[in-house]
């Protein structure tokens, strides 16, 4: 198993052309050199993930959401085949700014499995996400949706919701991988959601809004290597 | 003015991968033979924008649809700042397939306007085409949704609801162009569309499940030429 | 013509049981001393319809949203025919806090047009206002949604989205009735959205969460009249 | 425990107004001759939900669906207190004509469990109805959304889905009572749900499009009681 360090591109100024391509670029070589201990995964935009796939060789690219719509005729949706072509390797749904149904949750977990395509759920609770993680996706999000984008991190404000969530879950899934968003944004708070029983994390506007987002990704895959040694 | 031959991609089958980039060149084909008279544009699904605006010199490129949200953590949403990064030159909107609220459609044709894009909106009924003229778009597709992809022209089988937008619109709003769509098969139906006043035709099953979609473009740009004659 | 004071419940804790059944008399009160000049409209959350429309005798009770289905299989919906038969004799639909799709704008005012019942639409801009104005609504309320539940009147300000909703809409529809929205809390509120050109206004937490609901509503009243004279 | 006969009212034309009160009223006779074992649970429109309270004794009424919103400025929406005081001593959410999100379905559950209401939840598949079984709520239903409505009933047409959802919830749940719907329409179906390991049905067309509703009722609770000998 690697750590994951997932990095949600959002709709942010820095998400689309040349900036979001340096950004992929700079995250790729941490990839490279982390390799052995650590995934990266890149979550950029739908409309760059083949430009963004097309350029990066360590890291993976995930889709921020897909439809749970069959090939056919529905207009302004995004299949899973669509951004499986475009290079994705996974996709990532139900993100607190994109929620979707328990139903859909299902119908896309089923549509992905069939394709070859990973998974990430994003999940407010640790009720929900003991819900999610009956569904066997391959990796789920913590991430109480009042600490995102604030800079407070998850493991700090509210270290109980991600110990709550790694115990509910690990009663029922024992192999999802289970990763720490919301308010991540040095790589202390990437220890502590390492130390608090998750295997990695899901950041946002501590990479994509930050000055040096190569460094910062950087500081974070450090983080975790300190913490494992 | 140039009558308007609109192809929708939707999520066929075709619409993505090196089936899509196929049809647009064929259909590019084409605008460049009859560029004078008659603008083609395609509307790849989003994945598609960035290779095939880059594959086409001759056609115009609009999204299927765009989300109402400014840049910022908007995860999984498509602004319209991105489909222009990714080539399109403009946007389609409030398809019956992806309908949006009224208060969405003018947000997202005040940011359209903003950023120099072209605007597309649906209506299903000559009511509807009239309260879209109001808030001004380029043009404004008429498509009853019970005639979509029944290969039954809404030139043949609803008439009314066509001149009914015509004279509706017109009253309100002079410039925009109205498309005919919902159920446009052939050169004929085209033609059809074109005498009922209408400038321009909005297709999709008609060429992306044909055997030879670009022989399907051709048929109807010379089917325009024709008719006016 | 009569002016209007239209009354939203909402979902505040006063809007349901006995504190919503006090209001609603109250506001009676006034409609029956004020009624050769002003028209009080209720709009009580929809399971509290039957039982305030069979208390009121000078008041009309509006839904406060209703569905675009017809009668059959749509669990959970609220359909125009449900809320006439619990007593209500019109329907407010689009709430900024309750948007719809512009083509279920179009289905409702059909459906009530042909049930009978009178009909007050949303907007939150003059543009949105104007196209709504062609679907010919009975009456239609401007309000900007970040003014709402302020306790800053939008006749105050932001004067000018009055104003230009009002020169915007009598250009297309010389009837319908145009009421002021947000934060509309005193009766000098209600005497500057008159003098704007508007004929009543739409109120929520300034009658909803006072100490004196039905005294509030007086002296909105009676602002009317004075504005009047 | 106690054999559960829900009839959801839907938005059928005889679900409000005197047709909805017979139906409810004799359903009610039912619900006092076989209260020993079957629990009749009525699911009227959110309108009618005071009135069919008030007017049985048997029986218990459950909202058709409920919104996930606090008291407050939620104009439109339906809040679990407004529900509970118009007499309902349960919801049921998330059918398959009114789906609503995961965290929805967790943060509804959590406020009626405050409030003391009871809670059925709809699934459409064993896996999200073993998904939803984590979420604890007091029953659950399981409907291919395919066969409601059809006459065709599930346990006839597919009652591996009944035993799967039996099997994949109980590993999970023991409590949750688990009922079978989808095109339950005789006796004999209800017998053959209870067979397969359910407690119970939610029926809809076959009561409320019958010519004697009350008969239909009467007939599947009789049904019951044989099973059971």
């Amino acid at each position: 198993m690697k750590y994951v360090l997932a990095i949600n591109f959002k709709t942010y100024k820095t998400s689309y052309g040349s900036s979001a391509l340096k950004i992929a670029r700079d995250a790729d070589e941490v990839a490279k050199e982390y390799g052995d201990l650590i995934e990266v995964i890149l979550l950029p935009p739908v409309t760059e993930i083949l430009r963004i796939a097309g350029s990066v060789t360590h890291s993976n690219v995930f889709a921020q959401h897909v439809d749970p719509v069959d090939e056919g005729p529905y207009t302004g949706h995004v299949t899973v085949e669509m951004v499986k072509e475009a290079g994705a390797s996974g996709v990532m749904i139900n993100h607190s700014e994109r929620r979707i149904r328990l139903d859909e949750i299902s119908v896309i977990l089923g549509r992905t499995r069939k394709l070859g395509l990973r998974t990430l759920v994003c999940a407010d609770t640790p009720e929900v996400a003991a819900a999610v993680s009956t569904l066997t996706p391959d990796m789920l999000a913590i991430e109480p949706p009042e600490l995102i984008g604030t800079g407070i991190p998850v493991s700090k404000a509210r270290p109980e919701v991600v110990t709550g969530t790694v115990s509910r879950v690990r009663n029922l899934n024992r192999e999802v991988l289970i990763l720490t968003g919301a308010g991540i944004t040095t790589g202390d708070d990437v220890a502590a959601a390492i130390k608090l029983g998750t295997q990695g994390v899901l950041v946002a506007s501590a990479v994509m809004k930050a000055e040096d987002p190569g460094g910062v990704v950087r500081e974070m895959a450090e983080s975790i290597t300190r913490t494992l040694v």
